[in-house]
């Protein structure tokens, strides 16, 4: 499929983890913001939320950080975080569309992190775990930075959407040459963001322990 | 002293370290529960717990990270907060049995990281450190996400424990070949484990700065 | 210039390190005992507040943690927590006094972290993301296991005198042959020194999102 489309899938992919990389900086900004934090506090938490992930990732895998071998992504994530500081008022009547984005951006690092970890040679549960962190990573930083619990470990079916993806990369690795490398991100990118995006619809509930 | 055990000797080291882990696994998810966390906030708690500890070792000497390379530490740690997350009410009254078990995890992760510290050529005092650190790290993890001031800053000699352990793994190892690398383990094991306890015991108390 | 001091960089290097080291160790201990906590959890966190920042770093650009290759480094972060442990009423009466070490602090280790970066082959950008990072990341650490919003994102000028500084390192590296690596050294340490200092005398503030 993809030749026909005539794009570099490579493009595809730096298009996907630019879009990711803005989304999660404006979910870091929009939390600081709400701390009243000033234009720098906001810069800071955004750059670190959306680089985060994927510093983690790399430095498990012993890859040289991205964001140190390409300066587009913290250029993304500083501009996106500064249209949050302008417009964050605007911004907040669109929260349900934030909320969309941010699973995107769940979405979209979680899948490139396991084919990155399946790249470098792990295991498949190895690779799954790096993606699940790498889709997860930036959100923690960001809640530990201005002081919540981390909204992964409260909010339902966050991490456990991101590992459905994962394992569905990391199982699907054995057939890519039937599926097709692009086919099978594309299916796990998008189980990843409706199962996310109904679970918040739905408001399903994980089990919580008895008392 | 090893042979007339007729046991192979990396078997006792991996034993040991699945209980460390399995025992700091239930403790992230006993912290986890207390929070009212739901069933993935638990996991997730204890998984990087009883993984968070030396994964930071790993990093420290540029290891690969044990947990993207043997599945069977994410395996039990998952089990252990399953376990957690089922049982809680039960094992809540088992409390001096939680204590005695993470002073053993304590105990086994430190001296296990003090040992890779020396194995990957470090100096005594750095081995020190990592050793320290992986025994530790865990728990400063679990409490940073659970939103504590981290317990191994509150708890009069934890850290201290530790340190001491290491401390004779790092100077005995200049002797391992008239003490055995085994004995000396299990001393240093010894040591924190008791240390510990008896610090629980009898309330020992660290200076406080006077105001 | 440098011959006619007769005195070797080196030395000067190390000894500006060992300053800024001491100065963040005191930084966390005074923090630490402000929570009321004992001799133990003081150390650590003067410790890890003085040797996070290069830690960080120096997981990024895949060096060895200078922390586990000399000595001399978490020894002067023991002994400057133990100082302020033991004498922190007089050191409370010298707060003015904390504010420029710490600023001396982050001067020397922002310049320091920037040129390990360029040596490192990182481009400019990375190595003033580098730089920063190794300026303020061992506050931040100090700050979150204390239980505070890290002061970086709440104080105006903080990481923004970093940045400054980082910036005349990394763009004046191209003319390091004319200017001498010292001199550059010197003007960017100099120029986040007083930035900091005068932001705090003047109680500069950065814009805060208008609600």
């Amino acid at each position: 499929m993809e030749p026909s489309l005539d794009i570099d899938p490579s493009v595809l992919s730096l298009v996907a983890e630019l879009v990711g990389t803005a989304v999660f900086a404006a979910s870091g900004a929009s939390a600081a913001v709400g701390k009243r934090l000033d234009l720098f506090g906001v810069v800071v938490i955004g750059v670190i939320c959306a680089l985060g992930g994927g510093a983690i990732r790399d430095l498990l895998i012993d890859a040289k950080p991205l964001v140190l071998t390409d300066w587009r992504y913290p250029l993304v994530a500083l501009v996106a975080s500064l249209f949050v500081f302008r417009f964050h008022p605007a911004l907040s009547r669109m929260r349900p569309m934030m909320l969309v984005l941010d699973a995107a951006g769940l979405a979209l690092f979680t899948v490139v992190g396991t084919v990155k970890g399946l790249d470098f040679g792990f295991a498949v549960y190895a690779a799954c775990i790096v993606g699940v962190l790498s889709g997860i990573g930036g959100g923690i930083l960001r809640d530990v930075l201005v002081q919540e619990i981390p909204a992964v470990l409260r909010e339902d079916f966050y991490a456990m959407a991101a590992l459905i993806g994962a394992v569905i990369v990391g199982i699907g690795a054995r057939w890519e040459s039937v599926i097709g490398h692009w086919t099978l991100s594309l299916i796990a990118i998008a189980t990843i963001f409706v199962v996310r995006l109904v679970a918040i619809r739905y408001r399903w509930e994980a089990p919580k322990p008895k008392f």
